[in-house]
């Protein structure tokens, strides 16, 4: 029986393959994102040319948001500047370059200013977050994190050229130089100088490339 | 060509901005969410008020699991209480307390016993899971690790609020005391005193905070 | 208001269960499932009994991949095989074997060769990459990653009954032995020998395990 039906679905798709079921699915997918890109770009200050945003993008905040020429935004990815949190007023701007491309599931929010260079290329499950429910003193720990107060550490800036591995998390406060690659898995939470490589928790130089 | 039709595509949806469109949808998403989760309230022994399961919740053996008031999981989240396996029977048991928020893709699951606290505020990707594929011994290694039976080394406690940060890992048999932090990307593998700030691999602490 | 409409839509849900909707939901699960798979294997080079590809699954480069038989792979999850990037020519292959189950958003990516035994196991966001955004030079850093040169440092071999928790990354070059446990979050960068746990970043032998 479920021979049968496996045989007959094969027959289907191999047809469907001939009439370019693939092709049109393509065609069709190309327009929802232009039309997808257009409309987050309604709600964003600034937008260069050919900014793509692939399906299930999330974004708030657009108004505090500025992204240069080429940048692609891979799917499911969160793009979120906040400027209020239970009353409490933030003042948060995101500024992206040109040549930018991200990868899917990225996550970036900022409370404070986070600034990327040209020529960013991001993994998957990237986390970029100038920002954390609460700071660290003892009455903070006593109530619920969500009920804490917003608290950004300081802002992040991000240099030209820089590589962020799948699954790895730029903290608040930190300085990514130009041409650094940042291994896979690592939490970024302290300054990192130009044309190095850093991995790990917290994330440390690993080599370190001169001319 | 495609400035065209970028044109009248930006055209045709800041008509539909006009008709509300955004608005529209979040009736939708909101009327949508409601009923999601009377569904799976329905299959959960006992839910609490005002209990959010975001779009694409996954749910498990809801009648191990109890949840308190005022708690959501974000979108593409996952809770399992597994009560057999390849014919091994287990008796897991969830308890989530009150005013506690899951963040999206979150991965909770038991075949022993998960306790959390009131007040938990997880980010994304944070697995929680008293269980695993096996012991570590020679003949288990032999076999794949699909075959082996489920194995729990203890079960996991959480107290209040407490923060666990995007991508973390919480592993069986251990006791997170009130108010800790566990920071972006760790894998806590041994308890953690309250009040304390952990993370890297295995987590180790970072920061006691006293009063 | 709310609470009449709440009670309204328990009302109609449990009705629903009375049709058994959730059966019949499973039932179109099922059927779809079986059309995806049939679907997918027809782009791929070589692939046995019951293998199994869950929904939202990404292919790329089929012709170049080999699955054996009783292979599932989790929602969302990716396998790609990349013979060209920015006119650059590349020959990968990719070759499960069988009795594998890959998790949830898993990506696997090859642009030189990945073997993966029988009987592996994966959780839910691994990364199994043989391949780099260009080679760590002076001259590499200074150009956006996106548009280095793909470079592998080597092929992954994996053994057999594998098992390799939520959130690892298995990165080019290396060979994982038979029966060995990655821990969750690990990134491993060298070889691993059989029967070993392993954790951390990068990953290190945390238990040998012997007859």
């Amino acid at each position: 029986m479920k021979v049968i039906l496996r045989k007959a679905i094969k027959l289907i798709l191999s047809v469907a393959r001939l009439l370019c079921l693939k092709k049109i699915i393509n065609q069709f997918d190309k327009l929802a994102t232009l039309i997808r890109s257009e409309w987050y770009s309604l709600d964003i200050a600034k937008t260069g040319n050919n900014v793509i945003f692939k399906s299930s993008f999330y974004l708030y905040g657009g108004d505090r948001i500025s992204i240069g020429n080429n940048v692609s935004f891979g799917k499911n990815s969160v793009l979120t500047a906040w400027t209020s949190y239970n009353g409490q007023k933030m003042n948060p701007h995101i500024t992206i370059g040109s040549d930018c491309r991200f990868g899917e599931y990225n996550h970036i929010t900022s409370t404070n200013n986070i600034t990327i260079g040209d020529g960013l290329l991001t993994g998957r499950w990237v986390t970029i977050s100038d920002n954390s429910h609460g700071e660290s003193d003892y009455s903070s720990l006593k109530t619920p994190p969500a009920e804490r107060e917003m608290y950004s550490k300081g802002e992040i800036v991000i240099g030209k050229n820089v590589w962020i591995g799948d699954k790895a998390t730029i903290l608040a406060g930190v300085t990514i130089g130009d041409g650094v690659i940042v291994g896979a898995n690592s939490v970024v939470t302290k300054d990192i100088p130009p044309y190095t490589i850093v991995g790990g928790i917290p994330a440390k130089v690993i080599k370190r490339i001169t001319v």
